[in-house]
């Protein structure tokens, strides 16, 4: 078995490494997998000769891209594994389509957003910000249901725009809430959507009848403003708009637009910039939630994806196929 | 069938009455129950004679003591259902004991508060409030891992102090996520726990070692000050207190101190008094998320203790059992 551990080449910079992989998780992956080197680039005469008896690639956030001088610098490759969620910038897609096979942590990536997602609709369905908000200003309490009509989790309806590995894990989540969960996605047929125990909608009617409406759908030329001034005028009064996916998909100054008329709400973790300048009037409105790029793995979920990372150089190992393998045909639709 | 609809009286005010029994609702009731008259009081002669024909009383917040007077003017009296959670400030003990049934819509009621806690759970170990609160004074971006060290819902340690209906009903919903969920109650053994899945802790090791804390204890002279200034002391730096039970289990001021001090983070639905003073120090920090008795059902939840109260006058038309019948010897123990 110790055999076959595969060499492996860990990507990224040193920053990155420590971040990801301090020596705890280094032991853990030295367990099933042989660590050959690291490497920071792919061209100096240090790094080609690493890469000269590397079969496994390990990159990450921040990793230089994986192209095509690969195949000729690591002849005995078999396998990037990508400790992150989307591998677009991280590896061509020619890597992938020469037989290489491309792992990504997309799967366990997705689960702190889904968290965070499903806390956010809990919230936003009970108006838990606003109120706590409301209660510091009036020091002599208030009548929450006469402030807020409608508040309340129970029967809402919840959007899932996209039915992505994120989106499928926030309709998991939401199977244990009495909600009325309802989905659009193109790619999504109605037999997905039964195993999914979701209604597919229209996105219009998606939009005119959801409660909170949250954004799932991968950054794609096709999907850019796809939430635009149109769309976004259909949410009815008192709607949440919660975006964990791109700012790109929505048209943020509609959305700002009916946010300060007091029509919306919103959680954004991403904004286009992804840092709103100082006086940017989302930043000073309180029915906006802004956190920057913090839904994702962060601090303790790194774990998470370390422990993915070494579980599919633990299947290589064993000769088991990868359990998240990316499929050339799936590269077009997925983020 | 229909010979069989109980006949129900709803003992509660006007306004209590129109916000859980809309006339929608009350059509609902309509379909199993004869409704014989609505009561905010039990001694009037106009109230004397509706209770005379009275099988059913339906109680809620607000409502006047049910007290053992009612048995001789409701002769024909079999049940009480009350449409909230704790029945103590609304049944006579007596009354339970002389054999009439008490069904209270607990459950029903532990469900939003049960959504709030994983959900502010989740927020609380992702740093969330505090990473948005940082992120609205920097206007040039930050690193969160770096301001915020230890972030991070995988793997972290839940302590669940009360394994009461809405602290079960916790321990259910965080089956979902990777989280370690550790419980302390004295009336809980090892197999009950087993069933749920979780481990009993003493509490004192709950505390020392939890990152959150989540307090579902049932609010008794044993549990006032469950928490005091020693066991708050155990807790670890940068943990959090959640408290959706009742102030007066926690030591507010020994909580207070350890929060001023840049040591704890806290979410307090319930607070003593109820609405803290204009210039109690908790009101302005930005480590305390405080919500007005919020957690509970409001709005659109309401709906769902008015269908279970329909569902168990239901089950009486039908000579069945009441799914939420209070058993005398629970009573000591019970919120």
């Amino acid at each position: 078995m110790s055999a076959a551990r595969p060499r492996v080449a860990l990507a990224m910079t040193d920053a990155a490494r420590e971040r990801m992989f301090p020596a705890a998780r280094l032991a853990e992956i030295a367990e099933v997998a042989e660590i050959v080197g690291h490497l920071d680039e792919f061209t100096s005469d240090a790094a080609r000769e690493i890469l000269a008896s590397t079969e496994v690639i390990v990159t990450g956030w921040g990793s230089p891209l994986v192209g095509t001088e690969i195949l000729d610098a690591a002849p005995q490759l078999r396998a990037v594994l990508h400790s992150a969620g989307s591998i677009k910038a991280y590896v061509d897609p020619e890597v992938l389509l020469s037989g290489v096979a491309v792992s990504s942590m997309a799967a366990a990536n997705a689960i702190p957003v889904a968290e965070y997602t499903v806390a956010m609709i809990v919230l936003a369905n009970k108006r838990i910000l606003p109120v706590a908000a409301r209660y510091r200003q009036q020091p002599h309490g208030f009548d929450i249901e006469a402030a807020f009509p409608g508040l309340g989790n129970y029967g809402k309806r919840i959007g899932i725009v996209g039915a992505s590995k994120i989106g499928r894990l926030v309709i998991e989540l939401l199977r244990a809430y009495e909600l009325d969960v309802v989905v659009h996605d193109p790619y999504l047929d109605e037999q997905d959507a039964a195993e999914l125990g979701v209604r597919v909608l229209e996105l219009d009617e998606l939009l005119a009848t959801s409660d909170v409406v949250s954004v799932h759908a991968p950054s794609l030329p096709s999907t850019r403003h796809l939430l635009d001034a149109r769309r976004i005028g259909l949410m009815p009064q008192g709607a949440t708009l919660l975006n964990t996916a791109r700012g790109e998909i929505i048209d943020q100054d509609a959305l700002t637009t009916r946010i300060l008329a007091g029509e919306l709400f919103a959680v954004l973790d991403v904004t286009t910039p992804e840092v709103l300048p100082a006086e940017h009037p989302l930043r000073g409105s309180d029915r906006v939630l802004i956190t920057p790029h913090a839904a994702g793995s962060l601090g303790s979920e790194l774990g998470r994806l370390a422990r993915a990372v070494r579980d599919e150089l633990g299947r290589l190992s064993r000769g088991e196929p990868l359990a998240f393998r990316i499929e050339p045909e799936r590269l077009e639709i997925t983020a």
